[in-house]
């Protein structure tokens, strides 16, 4: 086992997909903090015996943080599989940090409501990134 | 590390999971594609000034796109530790292939709104498979 | 392949992530068990003819799931990797026995909505154990 943390692209893909899941772990407590000073925004009614109510600001970031959800799943999946492919250990570094930097982009166009197409554009590169790898997992296990 | 890419078993997983993750990422344009077809309904007041509405069609992709991910997550995390207990490599393609081809139908019943039991069904039939994989994981794993 | 599941770590991970995965995927059940007993709670036409409405039980359990997928795939994605760099057997089930009782107090705490602490803190010890693995993942991953 410990032969496979001595490979470069197997500490690649561990450093970037550990970032990137890291990021959106931060999504939790930075809705816990929208929730506590948008005038106690909860929807737990042990929380907050007073009101159940939604705002703006605490949705805006629990969506950022489902669509984290829907592309980071992919990505640590794909990149896994795609780490085990052999492609060149520069190739796959360059596709791991175009995908964490996309998502970095994204999450800050995402919370300060830049003018589109910053979140779009941040949105589209990680997937194609994500494709990218998926393409190349898919060619090399077709042949089974 | 390449050792792994010539193993029927991890490349067999690899297609399976890779197919059915990029099935899910499907979901998200398809989203956007109704959002914009069926009269401007957003989230984002930065996408649409005019207005913000949710929108039946819309919500149905979103509920089928979430139901993906639970679906999904629990196979490939089980489904990769399925494939390391060694099971036959047949027994092992039946468990993927079932997976996903009730994932496809899933979707299909989903957003056509087939009557039911179509969608349960083929929601449960991937279910039954991820529990067949997890028990052999857990008999295996439990020996420690 | 045989080689990883006759390593003690992966077991060990194994089996706590197929665990977690499978309590994480008891929730979708319970959230049709909610649906049924709560006067037809459904948001699917198809379920349910006569009324579509939302029920704050059912809302519970589906907050629920969703803090348990935010959760438990950083801890698959994170633990993975954490396997791999090498630390203690005994440091390494601590890790994993920890974050899958938090997970496991976290549910029932939220689903008989306990007085607070209980729901919270559990969640933080979650949190904190992944931390604590990705740590370990980035303290080795960042010598590349």
């Amino acid at each position: 086992m410990a032969d496979l943390m001595s490979n470069d692209m197997f500490l690649a893909f561990s450093k970037y997909a550990t970032i990137v899941v890291l990021k959106m772990m931060f999504m939790a407590p930075l809705t816990g903090y929208f929730r506590i000073t948008r005038k106690g925004a909860f929807s737990n009614s042990e929380d907050r015996k007073k009101m159940l109510q939604t705002n703006p600001d605490v949705e805006r970031v629990r969506r950022c943080h489902q669509n984290d959800l829907e592309n980071i799943i992919s990505f640590v999946v794909i990149g896994l599989l795609y780490a085990f492919t052999g492609p060149d250990l520069s190739t796959a570094l360059l596709h791991f940090q175009v995908f964490v930097g996309s998502r970095f982009i994204h999450t800050v166009s995402y919370l300060l409501a830049l003018p589109q197409p910053s979140r779009g554009l941040s949105w589209v590169v990680g997937i194609i990134t994500t494709f990218s790898m998926a393409y190349r997992v898919l060619t090399t296990a077709l042949f089974l």
